[in-house]
């Protein structure tokens, strides 16, 4: 399944896109894509639905994040050697953990609004975990059973912020707009193997980032049970799994976005994302 | 007011203590003490009420963390001068940030389960800031207008998950149990100047924490400010502020939580906690 969000910001409405690329209601069936439903039995229950049943729906509505209260949005730093190299730090030996504000969160075509005060806005396409059923102290071989579906994530970045205001990363990783998802939800049965995936970011058309998840230093099933050895991860939690290289911070001589930068970015099977740069 | 929440974990009811200590029952007003309840208008609704015509509740009823649907658990450390001696850190330039899950937050006599793998359980007694209205950009003479209340919280720590296992502070400070809030959510009025506070913290009855938040080195106005410029603080945003020196990890030698501690503290206006710890 895909399964999508539509609607203005605040009061998005659960939908799915068939196979014919239909965007459908599903908003007789569930009140969101979120918590509970995120679970084995509510994903079943939407698996079993025939999609040609449910209402079609007006593409041209704004896609908001495929998943809706999302409690805590977690992100893994440094998890593609090349990257680690570009921004001058080793390897990490295991992973290197960083939240951002849920209320950075966007959907995949919405604005990318410069924060007061930044100079170094950076970007980070990476693949993002959902959380079904929830996990604490699980093993590796289990952690695929816990995991909803996937979904593209723009790590969008203040290096400024993170790296030259003192502690640690959530002060560059969380401003509104910092937390593009989707489009899609996509569950484990179709996208196929998670680290098989290839990943790409361009802006204003031109290459940046080409990486594949076959390069992850953690894979998405060590990251989902390694970090529910210190934390209970519960339905609808987010986690981003890191960026290949490529950011703006990496380039010689660096390079960050501006006003009216496009951004686009993508992984095979889980669709596109298109931001605009705005100023405040 | 001195707002709560009661009943079992996970589906408690909002109430309140009034000025005879009697509990009452909230849940005719509001569903919840969270969200759009805690911006002004919410919360001048409920200081309208006349206490004495709310139900009577058993004062006997388990206290959950007084905010529910807490979006982000952010937390500041080392905000005290001793507390960052203690640790063999350098006082921060600005305030150090760094998150805890929101799936680490429990009520204020819950026991304290001990992680697997956990050598190093530690404490902190630590005031709490409940955001009201949301915030975003603003300046630090207008931050008391975004703050509903404060609450006492023990940032429970494990010390090795946090500094051992690479990375930032969020793997030692977010597993079950690790964020116990309240008893009480207190309105600003009612509390007084939050920057005159005492605070405590016994192990066992023996003192190991005594403060005063006239000793942080970042106040809780300054904190709203300063965070609202990396990040929208939404309603029911908890913010906790740091500890005064007294830490286990800074004893010598370094003394940690073990089955069967107590822990009890509290800071005056905010109530007490009774933590028992214990062995998974």
């Amino acid at each position: 399944m895909r399964l999508v969000r539509f609607g203005k910001k605040g009061s998005e409405k659960p939908g799915l896109i068939d196979d014919d690329h239909v965007l459908r209601d599903l908003s007789g069936e569930v009140d969101d894509i979120a918590g509970e439903v995120l679970r084995k039995p509510g994903m079943a229950r939407l698996a079993a639905l025939d999609p040609k049943s449910l209402p079609k729906v007006d593409p041209s509505h704004r896609l908001g994040a495929p998943v809706g209260r999302i409690g805590h949005f977690i992100a893994i730093g440094l998890n593609y050697a090349d990257h680690a190299e570009e921004t001058g730090a080793e390897a990490p030996a295991e992973p290197m953990v960083f939240s951002k504000a849920p209320s950075c969160i966007s959907g995949a075509h919405d604005e990318l609004p410069i924060p007061p005060g930044s100079t170094k806005l950076d970007w980070e396409v990476e693949l993002a975990i959902v959380i079904g059923d929830p996990a604490f102290d699980i093993s590796e071989d289990r952690a695929m059973d816990h995991i909803a579906g996937f979904c593209l994530c723009n790590d969008v970045s203040e290096r400024a912020f993170q790296k030259e205001r003192g502690g640690q990363f959530i002060k560059g990783k969380s401003a509104p707009g910092f937390g593009p998802l989707g489009p899609w939800l996509v569950t484990p049965d179709r996208l196929g193997d998670p680290q098989a995936l290839d990943l790409w970011l361009n802006v204003n058309g031109e290459t940046r980032q080409r990486g594949t998840t076959k390069d992850m230093l953690f894979s998405a099933a060590f990251i989902v049970a390694y970090l529910s050895k210190f934390m209970l991860l519960e339905s609808g939690d987010v986690i981003t799994t890191g960026t290949p290289a490529g950011v703006g911070a990496g380039m010689k001589p660096p390079q960050f976005l501006k006003d009216g930068d496009i951004v686009t970015l993508g992984i095979n099977g889980l669709g596109e994302q298109r931001q605009v740069v705005k100023a405040a």
